[in-house]
């Protein structure tokens, strides 16, 4: 690829508060990775986000004075057609859907979130019918492109598309960058010094070793994690470890971790927050729209300080990364969401894991990785049955299915999965044409 | 082994109130199945209910009329010596530690059951070491003899023996006989027409299918469970089933599902129950007094109707049966955990799970079986590792498996791990000699 | 099953000279299996053969005085039309294609053998567009029919149909029931007494145990074995198994195996068998030619003698008991092929083997079977390649399947491989729709 | 390990001809790879050997005036103790052994070749007690350090190493090296740009892909190499392969290949060579004393050209290469021999494979691969098992599992096993210490 000119980018949902961060990422690589048509596509809905984050965009990208247009449009397929690369960031229902994934679970007094559990699964069954969508114009319009998909859950949407689709598709999440930082800064060494042995699912990931130089630091890096205090993403709450837990597990859990290992705290959280502040859905919502006031500013130029707060750190600097090491066929390392294949022998074959895998111009290779120890086993199976239950009641509307998923998933529990289920099919109806008969 | 004469056979934990079924057992088989010699053997704590229950058994021979000799003994190592068939019935630290197993687990608000979740860990922890040390005896002193293990966690303690013993073990669970009455009662069908299709853990096992003269009739067997009103098993509130829950899982569930399916109600339910009439631990004491009263009778000299309300139905046919088609080479089907060996593809060789299987002189086949569904698969999953964790645990004294053997158990959750293992360790101290340092 | 009354059975192929063997066998059973209706099908080229001991076969009954109807019919459909059982015992070609077998692999040195390697691979492509076209036949007019494949090569068959059709399928062979009567010899016991486990593919199978009451006595039937003289089967060579080749295998190695343990001695002996009486297709020729003309006899009421020295014995008395087991919902042993499902861990879960199975009216379960050793393994591996690429070919047409299916197979070596499978291909093409293009 | 300064190597078999190869490429790579102290080691019969190419090595080293030190010495665990890197380049019996590898087995008319086949199972059964002797030095006296294996059979040395020692090894050959050369020519492309798939077992490797740029060229170079005219490796005659053959297989067959597919071609060269120039051992033994003559002259000071003719091109560059990749942390891709831990699905976890591997100071990560197509699984399968026979038989003097690696290997065929098997043992009776008794 390393040889073509003038890439084509197709960014769906780009009108999405995030869109100044990847412009950022692609002006910062322009040497290496030269952008030619950066296409921003969202829907009539999201129009107005559009015009004002793609007028910011533009003005950056002028500023930066480099040879990139930046084409705004409503026509997705006008954008995918003959596209190297199309990203995701869209998010089906905009934030009042993810109001609702918190808030209808936590009324029958279980973890309300937008990328796990009940909420995930909400998330799951509405994006499904749009993934498949783009898909399909991909298939048709740009069959050789590639997409890095960043929309949660970002492993369910990249498994949905591994097996009904046959574009070519690697999944993103800020976490594992997160968590590269925090252990790079927990063992005071260089970020670029450190190598993650990253493995497990999508937002059920665990840091299985730490390399510095080729030597295994994951025994100090929790031992200072468990005495120290070091914060990861945002948008969970920071709760210790404990040391028992940590020397117990072995590895480093993933902040999403808390939901499964602290779930009383964490739902006794969400609770009051939702009591209080709102929930994390309520509060984005109110720094989207002061974001959407800043990118008005016409005298901004690049990516305001604002945007941190916001949530996804580093989303962008790892999908440009990622796009870099596929266009240059680098032969790096990168944390993505791939077809298990095997790397994970107690998982299927078919099954989407997140691991670092070697990158190159002909795809993903997850590296090679021992069995796993049966605490991290056993959570990673049932929890991706859940998923593979999810997959199938979004593609096909198979209530069965989606009842199962519930009735199995570890954050769900008892006798409340009917109302729970009938609950989330009824007020999202609007979004899940499968199940609309 | 057919044509050996004189079958010995060593019952461990003879003074059990259970005692006079499997003696009823023997009897109506003598034909058959010629036991010789029945070994009951105690401890110095049963004697007393050795010599009362004891007493009774030969009072039943007696009035049978047949050629076997009953001798009471605490000297385990006389009894098992060139045994045919050893047999376990007994319970570590007796109905006082069953009671703790239930109220440890009630204290940190999770389910307190003796078999499954933290009170299940907590029995295996105790059993472990006394079963291994059991296991030692037979590799000494009867090396071809068979173990016919009831002890509960019966998979537990049937996979320490498989993955830590060269004996022949197999083990028992009165759970599916339980399950094929009621499936026949459903079905209006002789119990002997019907071929059940169990496939699972002990204690957490499916109906997948329900065999009427090689039609599978588990569609109507469901439908019918769901309208109408039947019971299984005495300890265990009967909950009905959902039309959706069984019609999504597509399988029958087993009544310890419903510690999985419905925790809340069943948290509920223990809760109020302890404050009322107590655990059922408590209220098995109390039974277990009358009965030994009742036994004490000298003219009693068969099994009383009281024994039905204790609990364990059907567990001594279950064993006197299956010692029969080995001795008989008789190639019949019977329910009974097993080494998996690849049946169940979705677990480890090395598991013992509980599967319908060919029985036979020379042991257990378990039949074949197609993948299992996600919804199965999962749950199967999660509940394996904790198995694994915890007989690693009692095996080894390693409290890091214990910890997270807790922490992915389905039925416990949260920040308490910590607090709810140091308890169960604490307070069954003199039982566990593997974590005593 | 059992309770419906008046069973019918389709003989595809009744025009074969095992047919008084099949008569022989629902007579012999009529009691436990109440056939009704029997339909001997043939094709037009048959129909003599068809005619002579069709009517053979209708004094048989007669002459046992059973209510049992023989239907001699050319129309296939109106056979399978609602028939419960349907049995296969075609070739397609006849005898000259059998020869065409044997001869064409001897011209390039390597061995002609009907049922395995080059030869194997050609009756292979023959049949299979043929018993696929009986399978749709089956899928509309008998869909709750099994089929009872007798056909060779029978595991390739049964595999092709297990892959490829929605019927219910078991192939069968008497190559193990040959084995078990001899086994049954040498240990000088009954041959009800003796339980074999066999496991592996169809004319590649060995005996891994050899039960007498519980007790494997594998051991000794080897060395038994090694020192005696016995023989199997009437169409290969007796070559005696050396000591170091029987212990250091540890199994009872099946006939067939001395074309893969003595390639060239069975090479030697099939060069000058071909120059001298002819090769076994051309023996065959002869004997039938005699059979038939003693089937002519219309005084012959009863399978008559002769026929023993044909070949295939046993193989009537094994389909008649399967059959026999299935309707009456028995929960015997037989030695079917079946689809593996990980009953032999080493071999694709969709791959067809030859196995001790439980037959009850709801089908085959293969017994659970340890991991085999290497040995066995590996061959077992290379061969079941070999069987995956031919039904390949033999479905798809697929050349490149053909040559590569040669070029693996333990008995095909060398340079020859292109020249030798376009000698098959010329030679066979007016049987070989799928190659004519 | 980069910041290590002085890193010592230890080469076994440090008399070698190709040491000269070795030398020349540490001095290449002086500037990232600073070798400060290297041992050349040999035993006292290869004295008179590393007398002469050490003072060579010696020369070289000042010619380039760099600070490396070699030392001599017979002393193996000297060299071992705290050294970074073992190299193994020795051949147990030297160059007469052999020529009995490839005369024994020819005498009983199967190929005889020194790596694989009967000659391969002689030539492992010598090296595997020698080298399981080194890797307990080294877990004694550097437990640390990597074992760089060249000697042959690599694989199943390696594998030997993987199974029966707590070292870390990685295995090489130079088959992968010159096979990613010769299509690099075919494709008229740059070495570099090149990326090979390679996946197999040592000496049985097919390269699966080449990626160039991102773009699977296989198929192209498939067809060049039909028509063209191209060769390999040294020691093994250049028959060109059928385009039938390359288009059915999909794959580039290794040079090895040719003794599997070609097997009565090559079977004749050899006895015709071997009555003519001789084996190619005793070709070899020509070539290597011209050599050690060349090597005398006091005024060389580089490797000489000569040497080239040898055999095993690139060998050095490709083990000093890797050396510089582990040390460096370099993530660069090499074909080395591996444990394949899930990697190649259709073989045991536990066995090692040749495959393209990622390579870091943590090891090697063999890259993710798709299920094999049946050809290729096959035939490694059934490889494979060979190995392990070998495997047991080496390590335990298991006369049983060499009887039946010989049964198996399909290079070995027939009524012969035995003789040959016991002419093996026999002939090489002196440096078989495990079949000594
Ligand atoms: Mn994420
Ligand atoms: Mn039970
Ligand atoms: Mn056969
Ligand atoms: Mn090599």
């Amino acid at each position: 690829m390393k040889d073509k000119k003038g890439i084509k980018v197709a960014t769906i949902g780009g009108g999405s508060s995030y869109t100044p961060e990847i412009i950022e990422g692609f002006i910062k690589r322009h040497d290496e990775l030269p952008v030619k048509e950066l296409y921003l596509v969202d829907i009539e809905a999201g129009k107005w986000k559009l015009d004002i984050v793609g007028s910011l965009a533009k003005r950056m990208v002028e500023e930066a004075g480099i040879d990139m247009e930046v084409h705004l449009t409503l026509d997705r397929r006008e954008a995918i057609k003959d596209a190297d690369f199309v990203t995701t960031q869209f998010r089906v229902g905009l934030l009042d859907a993810r109001i609702r994934d918190e808030k209808i679970p936590l009324r029958h007094n279980v973890i309300g979130q937008e990328t796990t559990g009940a909420g995930g699964m909400a998330k799951a069954l509405r994006t499904i019918p749009v993934i498949l969508d783009i898909a399909k114009d991909m298939e048709e319009l740009a069959p050789d492109a590639w997409l890095i998909n960043f929309t949660n859950p970002s492993g369910i949407i990249t498994e949905t598309l591994s097996k009904y689709s046959d574009i070519k598709v690697l999944g993103l999440c800020n976490v594992p960058v997160v968590m590269h930082k925090m252990a790079a800064e927990i063992l005071e060494s260089d970020e670029k010094d450190l190598k993650m042995d990253f493995v497990g699912l999508n937002h059920l990931v665990w840091g299985r070793k730490a390399y510095l130089n080729g030597e295994n630091k994951i025994s100090e890096l929790l031992d200072k994690l468990a005495e120290g205090d070091f914060s990861d993403v945002e948008n969970i709450p920071d709760y210790k470890w404990s040391k028992e837990l940590l020397q117990s597990l072995g590895m480093l859990p993933c902040p999403y971790h808390r939901y499964y290992y602290l779930t009383d705290m964490m739902l006794q959280e969400e609770i009051e927050a939702a009591k209080s502040e709102g929930t994390r859905g309520e509060v984005v919502k109110g720094l989207e729209k002061d974001l959407f006031e800043i990118y008005k500013d016409q005298d901004l130029k690049q990516k305001p300080e604002e945007l941190e707060s916001r949530g996804g750190q580093y989303y962008s600097d790892a999908a440009c990364d990622l796009i870099s090491a596929i266009y240059n066929d680098k032969g790096t390392l990168h944390y993505v969401n791939v077809k298990n294949n095997g790397t994970v022998n107690c998982l299927p074959d078919d099954s989407v894991i997140e691991r670092t895998s070697y990158i190159g111009a002909d795809g993903a290779y997850p590296l090679n990785v021992e069995a796993l120890p049966p605490q991290v086993k056993g959570l990673l199976q049932v929890v991706n049955e859940y998923e593979t239950l999810t997959i199938e009641a979004g593609v096909h509307g198979d209530y069965n299915a989606a009842y199962q998923a519930l009735t199995i998933h570890p954050l769900v529990e008892g006798s409340i999965v009917k109302e729970l289920l009938d609950d989330i099919i009824t007020e999202n109806i609007d979004y899940l044409p499968q199940f609309q008969r």
